[in-house]
């Protein structure tokens, strides 16, 4: 029997038959030979049909095939330097497996977003969705070795809370059994638990926020990588996602280059993301900013406009660290050397995509987490839990949130951060 | 500077001198040595402290510390061959980085799960609960391994969904933006779509039921792979299925078997899991099961009581094919020999440990299809999407879903699902 081949992996089977499984991504023809773009989700190659070493019958039916017809072709493998993928098809033969009645609604041409969002089921099928999907896999598959390997527990953080971390405002409800209870926006409070329990770990899921801004980079579901590591503090913390940072990018280079060629990213731009990342105060990016024409008084969040004006003064993602404790979250420890200031870091990646990563060392005294979760008038019962592990055995500790979406968006250097996922979630859009 | 060492890591520095950060697990003494078990979440070993040695003061703080203190220990690593991990450390000096003043909630002694449970944040630290955690970690990466290496693509399905496959009784309603919307139950519809883009595709997620049944194998809300492949049929699956549990059980085995120790598994169980496994009709079950004196009727579906009478009868997981249409769900495919019956697969894991895979040859024909989506009276507007799977080059495809709780709790020999993810959801637990 005839081997059914991947289309990545023709090139190991030169001159030899084989089966292709797939569907019919293009073709052109003359009278005498018609040239099959065939598709399988590996890649794409071309298999020629001639008339005259088929016969009537197959070629008639390789003519009768549209966009998107399923069909088994067999062939001999032959080396083409011209194709990208090094390899064509000689057919031997040409089944249809189903043709479809109607015409596929993306044909190779530009159609609106708009259009292809409601299409998304079928835009998946066009070769840059297929790049960005194979490279967004790969993203976590290196995210997952990075911690695997260097002694990191993967340990899920439930989706269902009881309570808000800072606030309902931003947050799903669900029904849960009568009872209100809400989508997780982070995993890193029950993170923190597991880091005393097994040192260092990583939750990586499904996070939600309820934000109502339609914009190039917000989804209301979205992944997030989050590890948490015991006896560890800020200069660490930064150690640890700079080293993350630089192994993933590179990474990625390294095996989906073929993918990233075919969204046409500069790769330069990637292969500069080396360290050490520089590293700069909340005051210094003021500074910066102020330099630029852009004041901004101390005491002010970052926005995007601010986030690309900073990137634009580095060739490689930049670590700001020690912003205001006032426009921080009410865990993080402030700075013994100046209280106005939090432990926390954000990295800002390059380009201008933006914030890929928020990351802090924890308040680890029990009295200031309490005082602090009063001044944030949180509900204290909801947080007893969270007090227990200042009371049992509290340590230095510290992690980050990687917003995966944003780090495909950044990587395969897409304008809108809706095609880093197969199936978005945006308010007013929960559809297909 | 005298190297931090993570426990799992002490036999390679044998003689050398180290730090160790953890917590105290347990301790005993005499007048002129202390011995410190002390864990970090790598594992536990033993710290001897001698009076002798380290001087009044020092050992004066080793005697204060009570269990769950922060200590961070300086010593030197010694061969011994008593110890469960070869070492054990000779130290020179204790710091204590936390004192609680309080006594830990859960002491080495037997407590009720309800308290335990309670106390889920702090029962983390037990060495028990660890080994169930690195155990279930490493089943993942096993998972995800067994699907990268073979050039599945892994393709996160939505959490959020707008209708429900198969009625709303068993779902979670969120409110969207002031619209209802569903939490998944399983990303297979959405898989379909990524399987006719990337030709083989897993999702890998959260996924939720509603169900109101408080049994030992059931939780609210669960992690669920479900890899799906076009042009593959049933016997391809069941082989998919077979493969991939051989494994991902021997992967297990030879990374955690510590664990698996600590846990008290009889391994014995764990390395019959080989190929081939049994694959039964469901009509052979029914037999197995009158023999057995459990007569159920043509056309009824299996419980726990059926599936452990099955399971008895087989040394490894059985896989149980051609199950009556009527109690399967409507797209999957019938039999073209013997219409009663969809062309499923259930696999049953050994020892009463229930099904652990649910799979399926998917019905592509969009005629069929139809009609299905009409007897079952399901909108049929919220299926156009997955109808057009069917209308654009529809081929053959099947896949299947694995239960990651169930399968942690059956590789891990546990009585109850709870104890498999760290902050487990039922029905009345939300907390903490």
């Amino acid at each position: 029997m005839i081997p059914h081949i991947y289309i990545d992996r023709l090139r190991h089977h030169i001159n030899e038959p084989v089966v292709l499984k797939g569907w019919l991504y293009n073709k052109r023809s003359s009278g005498k030979l018609q040239f099959l773009q065939v598709r399988d989700g590996t890649g794409i190659v071309q298999a020629v049909v001639s008339r005259a070493d088929v016969g009537d019958e197959i070629f008639g039916r390789a003519e009768k095939t549209v966009q998107e017809t399923s069909i088994i072709v067999t062939g001999t493998v032959r080396e083409d330097k011209r194709s990208p993928l090094g390899v064509e098809l000689h057919a031997s033969n040409v089944e249809i497996v189903h043709l479809p009645t109607q015409p596929f609604p993306i044909a190779p041409k530009e159609h609106g977003t708009a259009f292809l969002m409601e299409q998304r089921h079928l835009w998946l099928r066009s070769s840059k969705q297929v790049a960005v999907l194979r490279v967004r896999a790969e993203i976590v598959r290196q995210i997952r070795n990075y911690f695997d390997e260097r002694g990191f527990v993967l340990m899920d953080a439930p989706i269902f809370t009881p309570s808000a971390c800072e606030g309902t405002t931003n947050l799903f409800q669900v029904d849960y059994f009568g009872e209100p209870a809400y989508l997780t926006q982070s995993g890193q409070l029950y993170g923190e638990a597991g880091a005393m329990a097994l040192g260092r770990i990583y939750t990586f899921g499904p996070t939600f926020r309820a934000e109502k801004s339609k914009t190039r980079r917000h989804l209301t579901e979205f992944w997030m990588v989050e590890p948490e590591v015991a006896y560890l503090e800020l200069d660490g913390d930064m150690d640890l996602a700079e080293d993350f940072l630089v192994n993933i990018v590179q990474g990625v280079l390294k095996t989906r280059r073929d993918e990233l060629t075919i969204l046409e990213r500069d790769l330069s731009k990637l292969e500069r993301v080396q360290k050490p990342f520089p590293r700069i105060r909340y005051e210094e990016a003021l500074e910066i900013l102020s330099k630029k024409g852009k004041t901004v008084p101390f005491g002010e969040d970052f926005g995007a406009d601010e986030e690309t004006a900073i990137s634009e003064e580095f060739d490689r993602p930049v670590m700001i660290h020690r912003y205001p404790a006032a426009i921080k979250a009410f865990y993080m420890k402030h700075d013994p050397k100046d209280p106005r200031l939090a432990l926390a870091v954000d990295v800002i990646a390059p380009e201008g995509f933006g914030e890929i990563i928020g990351g802090a060392q924890r308040e680890d005294d029990l009295a200031v987490l309490e005082q602090r979760i009063a001044e944030h008038k949180l509900p204290r019962e909801a947080f007893e839990w969270y007090l227990d592990l200042r009371r049992y055995g509290s340590v230095p500790h510290a992690g980050f949130g990687l917003g995966l979406e944003r780090t495909v968006q950044w990587i395969c250097g897409l304008h809108h951060v809706r095609e880093t996922i197969p199936f978005p979630r945006m308010m007013g859009k929960i559809e297909p």
